[in-house]
């Protein structure tokens, strides 16, 4: 009953074995490897265009390189109050920038009301020095409350990042979860919507360390291969990302693991629907289940061994939430078994 | 005949298998995990007392976030001109530091000569605001040159460091290869004999990306806890580091593959020596051979298939190279095979 | 009817007569001066007690140096949402803290509610490394707003301070209008209080350019005087500045000054009571005035000649403005006379 | 006797006397004054072209955010071993660029070497993303040395920044020396020659506080008005440094200051000549005197209240020292007096 994160799995089968099979011979270091060159065609085939791809070890580097390329002194980005680059990433992203600014814009359940970002940009006066610019804007795609931006969503967004003409950045930690959920081609909920930029993860999803930065204007990318190399974020062996991703996208494993993901949250909120002691705090969209618990059904749960979050800060959570209820947070990955599912379910039924 | 560098190999198989074995189940993330602590303590076994390890993704962000740890406003580092800080890291210390700088001290060979180390570090007065203040010393083991410093030698650098209050940072990139060449244990290399702290690399010797800043005082790891998560340096699925070092210290395997470097370097050096075409630069000590070649030959060598680099930059060089000569790098590594030496050695035979 | 700014004034006729009279001669450059000297024991001795004096030359640089001091990586100081750190500044605390975070507090009329900011601290857990960690409060005294903290509410957030163990700064860009607006000592509204470091400006109340940083623990001293000439802010020949204070504070000519500029705003809030087209947004406590006006009001004054600005961001004005008015800021200050204010009410009368 | 340094004299009593006469009246802060634009235009009409120009505090400010202009992640600058950037700014130039780093190149008496510098540049490859790119070149002029570069010398350094697509900065702080020197125009010294950006000081040459730097490409002039006011470096009553430089142009002051400060070190120079216990250490060209003295005359005449510095550390210079002898600096400035020099010429006669 392992909820905490989609990170507690560790990598598919296929992955691991595809990693292994790619584990002799001699490649170029340095990102410069034949497989290296074979993967970053791959995702211009994915992405229907082509895109310049570069390996990062971590999402909080992909976030944090991707708005470094357009920041500048005085720079303000945009994101969502909740948006990892804001609670989760030590200031990373303010750090690797150079000392930007990140400008929390609220909305419910994870995605900024276009208003309220409209209204935050318009705040600033691109000529003066006194306040600071904006920079960029970024999204997160599936959010940090499961919920995904619908393709209109993002057209939205995008028209804003173009009035103010600010590059749009895209965090796709759960990018695979969110297009499953819509059913969408990776173009269509990327640049055919107005992103400009993306973090592509793959980590969460199945593999053990495969985060890329996707630019769809590679006009950048002589740039970005410098903010790259000075973060500390070129690998030597890089194939070892490359040959993750590989497998990644053969067959559409990727489709398949974030599908199942997505499946097994969706039985999991059938099972809090069901309970007399829990209800789902909102709809999930993707792989990420927030339940508000009786408390003393959540104290349970945990001491018979489920392993979830409390997650006491849904800023745009509109509901009420009783004294003896406590929010909590489910996660599922491509190694949720249904078993874990019915586990969960005979724990608070 | 694969001499461009040892981050040109892939994995061991040994590593291999063992990160594919670990690849199933539910572990914290964050380097919270059972698998990270069990490692954790292999490397105080190792290191013979308690230490304090983080891994990161690379050698740059091991070594620049060392040399975070010790940084201050106007800090400055010293290191060896050739060193890989100050040579082939973009401005990553530099920049992951908060500004601080590099000092280039000149010595033979790839190490530092210490007179002209003192010297440097006593041009700052460390109560002067305008010169800046010394912050660190770096040596790098294995050199850049292929040669190692004795126990000796870096005994002689800590007490520089000792006299001037700095710590003493080593760079471990091929930290393996230099402690199999001096047959001394990790403590007598590091800590017995002042060093402070250590970027341990596990990549070049075997593994895929496995990177580690080894602490000699556990005292510091709450701040560097920070550091390295605000440099995007800290990993979700730490275990496949986790992994990839569990296999490497199992039964030796790292001191084997180092072993086996060193050898084929001694092979590919006596095959320098042995033609009328090529001769050493000097006496490689570790894995990594600089020979002086005629131009034709080498042109041949590369012509003919073999992957090397000419390294026109041997600051410490005091030796003649002729005009129709140059001279080249060869790199060996644990998929070094001894057919690799030969044909190599046939070639310029 | 110069209402623009405090700084749109010009130097005290004494300040400026008794830096010309300190032009001559010789003295230490770089802040080691013999009038360097006496001044800062000028400060110890209106603090009451020991502290460290830096001048610099921006106030911008005051509150960014006097957070760098305990600025750490994934810092966050926390400041009342219109502070001019967070809205004035283009980001320069971020860039110069080495990427630390500012964190918005609401409260009404420029205060931070401290009910606000102790949540907004507990929200980070210090020994997490994903979501930051706190660093500094920063409180501006007088407002933004044109309000002050009483000495109480100094007491309350220095508790909050305390709590936490962080330090407490106080933007004192207006701080001698404060000061006699509360009609309390220098010490009484900072260390007795419970402030920690402060930013001391002479600039807005008369002189040309004089900011100081003080601080009340002199330990700090040696690094904040590191981290002042590597931001270039350590002058060469700091007597300049010096100067300006020796005439600022002679015979209390910074309090006259500031009682003056308080008594032309006070003057300025009737004019606006008086009026029935105007009304003032709220009641003033030092040298700033914030107006409620009939657009038309406001166009025929900036028409004939007034000047002043349209402040329309004042986030913790809980009041109603009709769609004819507007609201609007004018500062007073040692520059402004009785004329002045008859001036502007004859226009508004 | 006061010899330490030009920054150790107070201001011109013309530039004390404008500032003064200054004082009064309103103006727009942050450098938008009606004074500040005159000024502005004074400074084209100088340079004899549209020059765009930001008045900032320090020398090291100027020195940092000119380099800021062109620096890029893994950024290097190239400047003599010996600048004032490198040797005296605490790092401050690492620091405001973001992290860039200074190269220091060799090169006799204060000035870089053309062949050194070409071939310092050319170390680096451009298109790596792993050694770092250049990203400027920084003179001095006059060189800390109290050399001068010629019109022909900064038109050969010129040359080279142009073979590398870099921009060439000068460091202006003593301008005026260097320019009645060569008895050039500043047009003649600066953009007729290749200079693309300067340090213009005014500071030791006769004002309290007025460094600008000067932009003879205007396009660039958006993007330094952040950079100013990001590090805090933009002054609210800006006018105090318009009036400063306006006093320190009119009827050529500048240029009578800086002839007088000149010929005082020429008549120092004579002393150190006829003495049979001193000698110069080279030629001087402007307002710094290196002098060989015997170690009992040097302390003799500290010990008679005379001020100037030992200087150690001068890396260009080939000549010999004697045991008993001591090199030692000497800077005379417009408040030099005969009297001053004859007492000199007194001590070591």
């Amino acid at each position: 009953m392992h909820f905490s994160s989609d990170n507690w799995a560790g990598a598919h089968p296929k992955v691991a074995a595809h990693l292994s099979a790619h584990s002799g011979g001699f490649d170029a270091a340095y990102g410069n490897g034949l497989l290296d060159l074979q993967v970053a065609e791959r995702f211009s085939e994915i992405f229907e265009r082509e895109v310049s791809v570069f390996f990062v070890g971590t999402g909080t580097a992909a976030n944090s390189l991707s708005l470094t390329l357009s920041s500048r002194p005085g720079s303000i980005s945009f994101c969502h109050r909740e948006a990892h680059i804001l609670e989760d990433e030590c200031g990373a992203p303010e750090f690797l920038t150079g000392g930007g600014r990140l400008h929390a814009v609220d909305g419910p359940l994870g995605r900024m009301d276009p208003a309220n970002l409209d209204r935050a940009i318009a705040h600033f006066m691109p000529t003066s020095v006194h306040s600071g610019r904006p920079a960029a804007i970024s999204i997160t795609q599936s959010t940090e409350a499961g919920t995904v931006y619908s393709l209109d969503d993002i057209a939205e967004i995008a028209a804003i990042a173009k009035k103010y003409d600010l590059p749009l950045h895209m965090d796709g930690a759960r990018f695979a979860n969110a297009l499953v959920s819509l059913d969408a081609t990776p173009a269509e909920m990327t640049w055919k919507r107005g992103v400009d930029l993306l973090s592509f993860g793959g980590t969460k999803n199945g593999c053990w360390c495969a985060e890329a930065i996707v630019l769809f204007d590679p006009a950048q990318a002589d740039e970005l291969a410098f903010i790259r190399k000075r973060a500390a974020q070129l690998f030597s062996k890089s194939r070892f990302i490359a040959a993750q991703f590989e497998a990644y996208f053969k067959d559409g494993l990727w489709l398949e693991t974030a599908s199942h993901a997505n499946a097994m949250a969706d039985k999991l909120a059938d099972a809090f629907r069901a309970s007399p002691r829990t209800r789902l705090a909102w709809e999930p969209d993707a792989n990420e289940v927030f339940a508000i618990m009786k408390k003393a059904t959540s104290d349970a749960a945990l001491a018979s061994g489920a392993a979830f979050y409390p997650w006491p800060r849904p800023h745009g959570f509109a509901g009420q939430i009783e004294d003896d209820e406590t929010i909590c947070r489910f996660v599922t990955s491509f190694a949720t078994t249904q078993a874990h599912v019915d586990a969960m379910a005979a724990l608070i039924a």
